[in-house]
């Protein structure tokens, strides 16, 4: 019997973490990291788990890989959060058999951001969001992330498709928070839709006006730090969600920002768990881990900011 | 036996049309259209074949699609001409996997532009050629088309991957003839480098000044045209150039231009085939086939231009 | 006797709305309608002005005209509040001009976007601040506006050019808030250094956890809003930032996203202030003001908003 | 008596070169540079002369400047050949005025691109253009400058401009051919507008199919290599074409790509006069001369080019 017998919770609400993928080469998994990883993330009382995002490095991973991935994770977390998959793909028919997979393997959801290559119009990604949400057999969530596909799902695009049935939510990492704010305005009226902010930077401010939740790749690292943050914007504590929010800037402005390459989130967060003993830091292609000097300062900071597996 | 024992010139010249994939649906290919369309471009004097192109509708298709294709193709050129196959990917592992069911198939190519999701720099570029390369079993054609992978291999680039083994020519798509000029001086003691040339609106140009041939989309209408053209301009012979080519501007003026889509290049082509009776004028997602009002026009310049299948 | 001698708050705080610049024609100010403008909104309680941004189509204005702009809003503001001149230009030599004339004119401060024709590097554009600060008379303000400049300055940028003598503060029109949030980590130690969002959507937000204020264009219409909400996250009182951001959200909402041109902000504005019988609407080229169509929709929004001269 | 009385040929044809600004300081001519370089660039049998361009640096320098500048040039030219002046600005009014400054000192036409602010449409270009060029006393040349100025004036609205009073002809410096041929094809119903390639390393290509001329920066240095390549394109003399073409890429691949600044462009061309004994390198900012290193590697290029003043 499949655990995504489980109720998604509408809207789903809290933090739910991006995965990492852990690799010990461009197509073998790191079962063990991957295991370390799921279950110090769980330990920290994170509400989801969002495999084969961004962060998860999902566009560079074999479908093999991929599908493997897919079922170790729904086996490991077994039903204790709801677990979202990423089947974001150029190809409507990849896409549609991944999330077959997903939802055989026991995942409670998918994540889509729009088809990346061809220059498709705000009229055809609707058309495209229409045609392939009935072949999808589980829960969708939108993914917003300009800065790498190059097409945004404009506010009035999510505003028609959440009415589309299947569609629950967004996740937006646009870091315009403006773009946020208009999708609230619009969707005020459909309250069970999920309104996930991608940012962690932007947590604090996202939840304190009614956002619901955050995907933030730092819950790899430091889990319960987001969920505390997250808890206190939901009870509106200002002193604490200021304090918490102080700790999210120093791990991002540090861990996030070493190299200043365009990809250097990610170096950064595969070399910190790696740092911290939990996965190999091994990243496929177009990507490599971080050389000498640079695993050397994220060590430093590891250690600085106190995110040692012992803590 | 393979049709893959044949050589491939060094440097590879001529008109190497882009085939279109026809589909009756979003995962069946027009078999039936395929045969047709290969043998009508077969029959006007082309240089070579590439599957699996932008103008394939590449990213669009399914694996399994993909590699049926791939598998007719080569089994109806038969070794008559070149094949090359596009083996684009955002995943390592997966081009390395079609460029083998290529190899297998009998093609004599791949065709790859970079990975088109995550920023790579020049720097992590060149590092994945040199990683990719090695692995793939076929002679490999750079590709460079920043319109729609958003990154650039730099003239640098070309200039170092081309003393990379395997690394036979580059075809380039970008419209920018300061590029492709930028190119030749660069690699102008590497003879056996071909420099194709992807925009048939410059193949005129691009022939007459020492560039080796061109990836012309209207060359799955009338291959005749691009062949005659590039005769004309190896043999500098001007004034059949400038009338050729004045050719090539109307087609180009009037089938790629209807309805103003960004993808319009891509909807008039297929619709064009339809019109000629060639083959299906389905596309997959992102995209669809041209609705009643542009399918109209685009039947009248088919008429206008002459160009039926009887002709 | 000057009023610049009045000094300029280390850091400014508060409100500070960028002036609309009322016109008869593309070279004639609406003397009156601007002298009742600035009066509406010193009457709504607001911290400063803001003369010669984008809102107020600095770069579509002569200097002659801007000149006289200058002379007449500091001749009417008398002291009552800082009056900050926008200085962005392409020429060097043109930016000291207006900024001599701001001192002149009892201007307190100057605002001062990236050069925005030439694609100067971060490297170029720090040389460029230091050459040009030291021979403006006022303190400067810098702006990022990247969506219309097309140069940023880097956060890194910022945190050295914050330590040039006469560089007190950042206007950010970005809306991307994790460059804000950035920007406040590296200036953590510069207590002086104003931290100004330039999106009145954000102003909420942006305050809540330590910004200094606003540059927000709704306080041409509403200046009392924008200065409540201020005040409201200055003391923390989250139910009233919560309900009165909900007020400027349906603002924006409204006034802003008429006729989806990427200009709609100015159009509308404009277009309002002329409803509410304060200026005229006219717009200097490229713009022009909004046709009858638009212009009864924001009527019948202005009528919705309560935003009348009377209210 | 002024030398505009002087005809415009129609279309205008030939090599126009756009002139380098020589500076002593960001705001004093360097008189004396600018005397020997018109002086330089008259002797190669140029066919007009085009002042305050991108290569003229023109957005970085004051309006006194720009007028002494056209004066000068001007007084100097006397009519030799006509002289072309840039009248690009952000502002409709000071457009105006610099029209007609070059009218008073005796200029043949004026230059104009989009104005590069604000995010106009095209039905906004077209509307500036139609309310504009009334108001122009001379002779108007569009002018597409994409990277620069971030907005295209695009193929159709160059169409439908070419039928308004005093719109003679277009300035493309996008290098994208394509946009050329199809320009050609748009406007081969009128004869009489010039279309002008603003690359030289496209001059050949562009002369030998129908476009009438370039504006060429290389023309500062070697005028007459551009004049003769002109000539050998006209008279489709392809191996002289092909050698000269050689000759003005290595020029191109020596001089314009010392330290791969976007700038390097610039920087290149007035380091190499300076190099030459013709005038003086100081750049306006936001841009500054080469330093010592890279100006020993341009030393270097004119030497081996063997473009010396004494040649």
């Amino acid at each position: 019997m499949k655990s995504n017998t489980n109720v998604l919770p509408r809207p789903l609400r809290g933090i739910i973490p991006p995965l990492v993928t852990p690799l010990l080469d461009r197509d073998t998994l790191d079962a063990a990291g991957l295991e370390r990883l799921i279950e110090h993330i769980l330990a920290g009382g994170v509400h989801g788990l969002f495999v084969l995002g961004t962060t998860g490095e999902l566009p560079s991973l074999s479908y093999r890989l991929r599908y493997e991935l897919i079922e170790r994770v729904c086996g490991q977390v077994k039903g204790r959060v709801p677990v979202l998959v990423g089947i974001t793909d150029t190809s409507f028919v990849e896409s549609v058999k991944i999330a077959r997979k997903a939802q055989d393997a026991g995942a409670q959801a998918v994540v889509l951001a729009p088809p990346y290559y061809f220059p498709a119009g705000q009229a055809e990604l609707l058309e495209y969001l229409k045609h392939l949400t009935p072949e999808l057999p589980l829960p969708v969530f939108l993914y917003n992330m300009p800065s790498y596909t190059k097409l945004v799902y404009e506010p009035e695009t999510i505003r028609t498709a959440a009415d589309f049935p299947g569609i629950v939510g967004i996740k937006d990492s646009s870091g315009n928070m403006i773009y946020f704010r208009r999708l609230q305005s619009l969707l005020k009226d459909h309250p069970d839709f999920s309104l996930l902010i991608g940012r962690e930077e932007l947590l604090a401010e996202a939840v304190l006006f009614g956002g619901h939740g955050c995907v933030c790749g730092g819950a790899n690292l430091i889990p319960e730090l987001y969920v505390d943050l997250y808890n206190a914007a939901c009870s509106k504590d200002l002193p604490k969600v200021e304090s918490l929010h102080k700790k999210v800037m120093e791990l991002s402005n540090a861990i996030y920002n070493v190299g200043r390459y365009e990809s250097s989130f990610l170096k950064g967060l595969k070399c910190a768990l790696s740092c911290m003993g939990i996965c190999n830091d091994f990243m496929a292609e177009p990507f490599h881990r971080f050389r000498r000097a640079e695993h050397k300062v994220i060590q430093r900071y590891v250690k600085e900011l106190g995110i040692t597996p012992e803590r």
